[in-house]
């Protein structure tokens, strides 16, 4: 019987207190929580082989923006209403304790078929050996609602979507750090170690990422009752990560360190109050990073000027770009601004570009349907 | 009549809005508020000459703790019972627009008792200057709670409590913006241009230092229901602002600064959630700041590892030091820290030092009698 479910996930969340067990390791870590014994070299896994409750799920899993300026590395936010989504059945065709991608469409269909290369089954099969799934074999099709390389955390949405899929097919028995964990294998092989996608596709909202090791995620709630809207922009344009990483310094001067964790400081705060137009200023305000790599990316200064000209509270570069975002507190304003943007993009930078208005999504991966 | 009242300060508070007004400076955004034909170039001042509303006032302004590990120069919280009484009198023997020292009691005596080069006199006579005070002269007692060179921002306190009692004794025209910039002024002369100790010597609280040009300042709402205790452990040791700055690395490594970054941003998040746990880790978190000046102070790591074995959630150098500051949700808990705190600067730094647990200001600089 196929059972149609808009959801919100109510996965549990694993409180790991680091400052009470500072040496151990991740594995040690969540292995608290399962008998020792089944701790695996090779991955994490759960005490008895769970079955499956579903014969087949789908999920979605939002586009997310990484940095939002002084944020750089360490905090990021799931926006509504764009993202890829993941089916995944039982398959008796595939071998036990195996995964096989069946279909990909969708923005791009270039991706590799080999779950051992592509993100969706780098973070399934994480998820399947965390929870030990040795006697179930699954298919899984892809649809990318995200194109890749264009800053919005194209590959987490296809991880986060995916490990989730696994874990609510078997019972959501993973928490969100698992999770979370399951997409940074997927996100290391493919754009690296950086959970500031991953932890927003999955969780929803706001994420900071306090530490890696071990995983310190703390969530950032804006405030249910109020509205914030990126106006997000994406130029016909190249800029890879690996390109966009190394035009960083290495050193930061002092007087910007300062200035930027200020900034970052009063970003989380500007969060949690729901004070949009703060949010914006911070956001807006990057001296280490964007000014490296905005230079980069054609008009982009002239886009950012574009959009606080035409009312945006802040303008920045979404993750290693090229699409620019900038925030809002009403989708009207968000239109305009956004034409102004594309506007700018066409005449500064030569670029085509395409916006669009989207809220903050404040859920992150779910599930959307189940049979 | 005399007048005794216990009141917490409800200066207007004068919300600048960089964005609408991005290139003006200090004077002209101040200037906002009063006619222009009044501002002078030497300082700000008000449209009106006031008249005192008091003969005399007696103010109290808190002891600080700057930087808090990864808020280095942007971050700042009061703390309650430690700090410095300015008595202040409408004195006809003192010229008019003049002010005069005319007593300094208490912990230190050695200060000077010319007001051009003492913290109070300084801040007092700036605030004046905003005033526009030509008519009256005053004279000024000072009574110091701290010790100079403690690292809990004593020049702030008493260039706080000055700024406060002129203000109250004129009938409280400026706010807090108007104060902090005054106190600056004493600050800049005394221990360098930083905010974070004279905002929240005046404005009570977790004050976060944004900009300076033009000053913005974001207070921090710690939750009233929740409790936080400080201990505070002060070597019988001279640590120099000026020496614990040239300590100070130029450039920080990229993967230092988002560490740093993503510490102080939780720790806002920690502050506005009444987190101590969380708060605590994060202020013991700095990789930035705390390797470079602890070293300096003997004893400072061994009495940190101290604090942490005792229960402190964390412990870091209070503003440039030589004073230790652990945080804590409990008095009782607080003088246990203490305890340890006091051996370990004994044992390992061969120093004398002195222990308080002291709350959370809440209020700031504040009138305390009035006649």
């Amino acid at each position: 019987m196929a059972t149609l479910c808009f959801q919100s996930p109510s996965k549990p969340i694993f409180n790991f207190h680091p400052k009470t067990k500072p040496s151990k390791s991740l594995i040690t870590k969540v292995s608290i929580f399962k008998p020792r014994a089944t701790v695996q070299s090779q991955g994490l896994v759960i005490a008895t082989e769970p079955e499956p409750v579903f014969t087949s799920v789908k999920t979605f899993a939002p586009a997310t923006v990484a940095n939002l300026g002084p944020g750089f590395d360490f905090l990021g936010c799931a926006v509504d209403g764009l993202g890829d989504h993941v089916t995944l059945h039982v398959d008796p065709s595939v071998r036990n304790g195996d995964i096989s991608i069946s279909e990909i469409t969708g923005t791009t269909t270039k991706l590799s078929f080999d779950p051992h290369q592509n993100c969706a089954g780098i973070a399934a099969m994480a998820t399947m050996k965390m929870l030990g799934i040795k006697s179930v074999g699954l298919s899984l099709a892809l649809r990318k609602g995200l194109p890749l390389g264009s800053g919005l955390g194209s590959s987490a949405a296809s991880a986060a979507a995916a490990a989730v899929a696994v874990n609510e097919l078997f019972g959501r028995k993973l928490g969100n750090d698992e999770l979370v964990l399951a997409g940074l294998e997927s996100e290391a092989k493919v754009s690296g170690f950086h959970a500031d996608n991953i932890a927003p596709a999955i969780m929803g909202g706001f994420v900071l990422i306090r530490s890696y090791e071990p995983l310190d995620l703390k969530p950032l709630r804006f405030p249910l009752e109020k509205d914030l809207f990126f106006v997000l922009v994406s130029p016909d344009f190249e800029a890879p990560t690996k390109k966009m990483r190394a035009a960083l310094a290495k050193e930061i001067p002092m007087a910007d360190h300062v200035w930027n964790s200020s900034q970052a400081a009063a970003l989380v705060a500007a969060v949690v109050e729901g004070d949009v137009a703060s949010l914006g200023k911070a956001l807006s305000s990057d001296k280490v990073v964007e000014p490296k790599r905005a230079p980069l990316i054609p008009g982009m200064e002239a886009v950012k000027k574009a959009a606080l000209e035409a009312g945006a509270f802040g303008c920045t570069i979404s993750g290693a770009g090229p699409t620019a975002v900038a925030v809002i507190d009403t989708a009207e304003k968000g239109y305009e601004i956004g034409e102004k943007m594309v506007e700018a993009f066409s005449r500064f930078g030569n670029l085509k570009s395409v916006a669009s208005v989207k809220k903050l999504d404040k859920i992150g991966a779910r599930l959307i349907k189940s049979m």
